[in-house]
């Protein structure tokens, strides 16, 4: 069992934690900024430029890039979905985006309206409008296990993707279980599949603890080579369809599991279990993390 | 990564879940047992033979074994924490009993009133009771990673009681982390260790979900040899001192992630949510488990 020394935690909770809440006040996402900022992570993923009207919850993505400029040693990318958001993440300041592609069509025809091989024939374009101010470009392919319409993802789709992203020279890649239903063995099956095509890149994993088992895929994740993990202070981000129910890998439990392992992480973790009450306190209702109720172990 | 073809699940609602609750009737029990039954699995651990002044929640112990005859084809168990609680055991009908020894002194003294040597000593006198009926007799290692007083166990101490009860003939061992604090690494490691000293002996794990990590912790035992793991339904059996933890792991989001893995077990996933929901209705409050909330996943 190799396990690496180091894994980069990315914080999501500003946009997937937030983007299917109903709307907050820019004020309280800047004390949720803020906060994460203040547990030592590197790396945020603050918002989407994509359609207000269908999130509305990220509708202030430019005044949110505005105040993204206070923090010049935080890494900040935006989610986007076409060209189109790309050149107004990067106008708004921007300089690193994540290009979503689903792996599957029916969910790929939801979100975007496109088929999955439309979205990533865009890849090529994505980079093009990136070049120009030196933005970096992470693909995240979406559903890469399971579509909720249509049901397991076939392998060779995932593998397609990631080929046409490293083919596009995109800096990173991402596999993500959109829908929490993936489970460790399945994991490390996909990601042993994907490495060899992604070589060098880094390639990342973002996991949703709805079925009980995010820390377990994130845990086989890093077992097989992933050394880039989404999270999101409290577990931000539950599905709107199952009320209660966990959404991104909580931060904070992801951290005290890393830690336990020897596992490096530049977030401190009392700073992320402050950051998952600030973002509780937020948006005003329970969250899931299981750190925010019982602590850090005591350790004598 | 060698992954076992079937995994016993020994379902603990009844004791460890209960434990600590505000006592039920017995009447609320027997509903919690019969939908546990009816899940399928095969093992059940039903009640403690313990002081009933300390653990009130079990006070009707010989009641409910009564109860369980009405099952013939279930193993059920039930804790004991002496040789006086295995011969109330026995008396009551039990023929597989579990005796706990924590590695901690201070968990034992605080538990038992003896010293973890004080308690290893007496499971040879636990194995010559229950042999005399027939009795199956497993030693499950308490506070086996991490003691609430004493901090980090010694993994030494752990070898010491499983030799010991090798030594004396038990049918059984499981390492048990009392207060949910490992995590996959740690986990892995010390079965490594006490591996070569159980044999051919069933080796069993019990793990808490209290800092989130249980799932991950879980299979990091299977993948580690392990092929009998303790759950509750519900996820039933927080801790008192930290209102909304997460408690056992959750029978159905450990039966769906290892149903993921292609590995069998005898419960079934639909009955098992509706036992973690008659389980709930039992105890009058939410439950922590996440297929609880968010169902299984659809298959297309």
């Amino acid at each position: 069992m190799n396990l690496p020394t180091k894994v980069d935690i990315r914080e999501v909770c500003l946009r997937d934690g937030l983007q299917i809440e109903t709307p907050i006040p820019l004020s309280a996402k800047v004390a949720i900024l803020e906060a994460i900022v203040a547990t030592g992570v590197r790396e945020v993923e603050a918002t989407a430029f994509v359609s207000p009207s269908k999130v509305p919850a990220l509708a202030d993505a430019a005044e949110l890039a505005e105040e993204l400029r206070r923090f010049p040693d935080v890494e900040f990318s935006a989610l986007v979905a076409s060209p189109n958001g790309a050149k107004r993440a990067i106008a708004a300041g921007l300089r690193s985006i994540e290009y979503v592609v689903s792996a599957s069509d029916a969910h790929s025809h939801a979100n975007v309206g496109r088929t999955s091989a439309e979205a990533t024939a865009q890849i090529a374009d994505i980079v093009a409008i990136a070049a120009d101010s030196g933005t970096s470009v992470e693909v995240i392919i979406a559903t890469a296990w399971d579509c909720p319409f249509d049901g397991p993802t076939d392998p060779q789709r995932v593998l397609d993707i990631a080929s046409a992203a490293v083919g596009s020279g995109v800096n990173r890649i991402a596999i993500a279980d959109t829908i929490g239903t993936t489970t460790p063995r399945r994991v490390s099956s996909l990601i042993a599949q994907v490495r060899p095509l992604t070589g060098d890149l880094p390639l990342g994993a973002h996991f949703h603890n709805t079925r009980g088992a995010g820390l377990a895929s994130a845990y086989a994740a890093v077992q097989s080579g992933v050394t880039r993990l989404d999270a999101s202070v409290g577990g931000l981000g539950g599905c709107p369809f199952a009320p209660g129910a966990s959404g991104n890998i909580a931060t904070e439990d992801l951290v005290y599991m890393l830690r336990d392992s020897d596992i490096a992480v530049d977030i401190d973790l009392p700073a992320a279990i402050l950051a998952a009450r600030v973002a509780q306190e937020a948006v005003g209702h329970e969250l899931p993390s299981a750190l925010l109720r019982a602590g850090d172990r005591i350790l004598n």
